[in-house]
This record gives structure tokens, C-alpha cells and sequence, in this order.
């Protein structure tokens, strides 16, 4: 039998640790983990400290908004404190940045619900992690009459839809969800064949 | 004219800071900065601080090695300190990476020379940036008798390699380049022809 090898003895300590810690971001694996640890090793020291600064001061200063779930500097959150809000209307979202994108097209003026997720039953994300009550109990004082659903329109968005939709009916709110079809802008004949389906069954009477 | 809109609203200021610090990252744009932002700000509060800590422990303890330029905790690095490595032998590098990538296939056992980076005009990495005569200081003892050049097999590398080359020419040392061919375990009916292209070009006479 050869000897054993001496064991390899890759980046150092201090390196692997960072490495370790980066490759629990999403969409990082290691090659990507290893590439970023060496860059905020090669940048001005003073650059690489402002990263870590800024996680640690964006942990600090953000919290969930307590009515609606967003995250946010305040409790209650921007939208929630605004007095202008349409406080009749809920848009339910999977995620404080879906509200971003929400806000950024200017084209709701309600109040949100930000839900902990999405139905991933693979990743442990099951019915119980939505904190349905805690929606419920946001239509209690009856001000709220309509909640839009702004799920995702995928397998996983549509299921998490259909479970709020179902816990909704018969508390008095109408439920809606975000219409599916076309973009704007598109051209028919570039569009996916499963768009076109939604198009073709979402369809509306004209005039 | 209409009335000036109000300005967008956006994420909170901290999560603007921290996204604004993540976007320098490489391979990271605007939706990847606001994807990591906000997972940082969903993971438990311990593995986003982790993650901080790790960055500031790495720039504390990790420097240059001043003998070869190699990142590490100690200086000399842990190769340059090692009494078991051939000093004849310089392998010159452009990246820490590259010296993990070399040491972890346990081909070579001599010492490295990791250059500050590669010829990139176009991102301001001129020949002055290659720091040359800090190589050249290397061999000024004697001792070294053979600098192989394990810049990358693309045009910025030989590009970079080319110019060590020239300035090596003459100091009394072979210069060797890593061999370009088909990767072993290939099938040549796959392979690209710009790597049939080396393979024929380096042909070997066998026996």
C-alpha cells in the first residue's frame, strides 16, 4: 500500500471559512464562492469592510413591518404608517421585493400582506408556514374589502393562490388574482405556447 | 406639465447601502444584489453576522507573502516556507486561485510566482501592472533554474505569458509554457476546433 498522501492543503483557514459562508447564498456555488472570497481579498480593505459593514447595519436597522410582514427601517412599515394608503385593499406577496416591484410600477395604491414564502413542500415550506391566521386576522375589523393575490403565476405561486383562496372564501372580501395572458409589448409570435394558453382562456368580451 | 411624480420609494436606505456594496461584487448585477440583500436580511440573524465576521477575520489575517505574492496567513506563505518544495523552480501564476488549482492536482512541486493580475488594457492592467521586476528580483540568487509560465490558455494569458517571456529572455533560466492540447478523457469527434487547432500544433513525436 503507497503511503498516505499529505493531505491537500487548499486556501487558508480564514479564506475556507469565508468560502463557507458564501457558498450559503443562493445561486453561489463554490467555484463562485471561492471567485468572490478571493475578490474581497484582492479589493481595498476598505471596500470589502464596507460589505460586511453593511450586512451588519441593514441586520441592525430592518425588521418585518408587524401589520403587513414587509421589511423595513420603521414598524409600521412606510406603507402600512402612509395615511394615503387604500386601506380597503390588500395585494398579497411572496416577498418584500415583489412589493418593491409592485410599488416600483406605481400601479397599486392598497395596502400588502407579505407572506413568510411560497408552498415549496420539497424545501419544508408547507401550508403551515404561510401564517394564514395571520392574514385572516388582518379582514377582522371588516375595513378590508378586496385581497388581490400577487402570487407568482407558476406551479408554485398558483398553489399558494388556490391554498389562500380556499381560506379566504366566505370572509367577506372579494379575492382576486393578478390576470395572466400576454405581456405587453410581446409578439404573438414569439410568445411561449403556455402564455398563449393562459391568453386564449383568460380572454375578454370587448366594448 | 404634469406634476412631479414622487419619487420612487424603493427599499429601505440600509438595504440600498447593502445592495449598492453587493452589485461591486463580480458576476453580480442589480437583481442579484437585491436577491442576496434580502436573503441576508431572511436568514437567521447569527449566519448573516457569520458571513460579516468572516470577511473582516479574512482582511485581518490574510496579506500578500511577500516572497511570492500568494495570499495567506502567514508570510511567507505556507509554500514559500516549505523546506520540502524545489527552488529551482518558479511557476508563475496569475491568480491564488489558479496556485489552489495547481497545488490541489499535486503535479507540481516547486515554488509560484503570482502575478498581480493579467494583461487587460481595457480594464487599465498595463505591462508596468505586472510588476515584472519583482519576478525578475527572484532570480537574481541563482538558484532558480527553470520559470514555467501557467498563465491561461487564452489571448489575455499569452498575451501576459509573451511578455514574461521576453522579459525573462536571456537571465539564464528555461522558459517553459504550460502545454495547450485536448483535455485527457476528451473525445476528439467534441472537441472545438481552436483545441484541435494546439493539439496538432504541439504534436509529439513518440518513442
Amino acid at each position: 500500500m503507497a503511503p498516505a498522501e499529505k493531505s491537500s492543503p487548499g486556501p487558508p483557514q480564514a479564506v475556507q471559512v469565508l468560502e463557507a459562508c458564501l457558498v450559503t447564498l443562493p445561486g453561489v456555488g463554490k467555484v463562485t464562492a471561492r471567485r468572490l472570497a478571493y475578490h474581497l481579498l484582492k479589493v481595498e480593505e476598505s471596500q470589502a469592510r464596507a460589505l460586511a459593514e453593511a450586512i451588519l447595519q441593514a441586520r441592525r436597522e430592518i425588521r418585518p413591518c408587524r401589520i403587513c410582514g414587509n421589511l423595513a427601517a420603521t414598524d409600521p412599515c412606510w406603507i402600512c404608517s402612509d395615511p394615503e394608503r387604500d386601506r380597503t385593499c390588500l395585494c398579497v406577496v411572496e416577498d418584500p421585493r415583489d412589493l418593491l416591484a409592485l410599488e416600483k410600477a406605481r400601479v397599486y395604491r392598497g395596502l400588502y400582506h407579505v407572506l413568510p414564502g411560497r408552498l415549496s413542500p420539497l424545501q419544508g415550506f408547507g401550508p403551515d408556514s404561510l401564517e394564514i391566521p395571520r392574514l385572516l386576522k388582518r379582514l377582522e375589523k371588516g375595513e378590508v374589502k378586496e385581497v388581490i393575490l400577487a402570487n407568482n403565476p407558476d406551479q408554485e405561486g398558483e398553489a399558494t393562490a388556490r391554498l389562500l383562496a380556499e381560506a379566504l372564501a366566505g370572509k367577506g372580501v372579494r379575492v382576486t388574482r393578478l390576470a395572466r395572458g400576454m405581456p405587453a409589448g410581446s409578439a404573438i409570435e414569439q410568445v411561449q405556447p403556455p402564455i398563449l394558453a393562459d391568453a386564449f382562456e383568460g380572454r375578454r368580451p370587448l366594448g
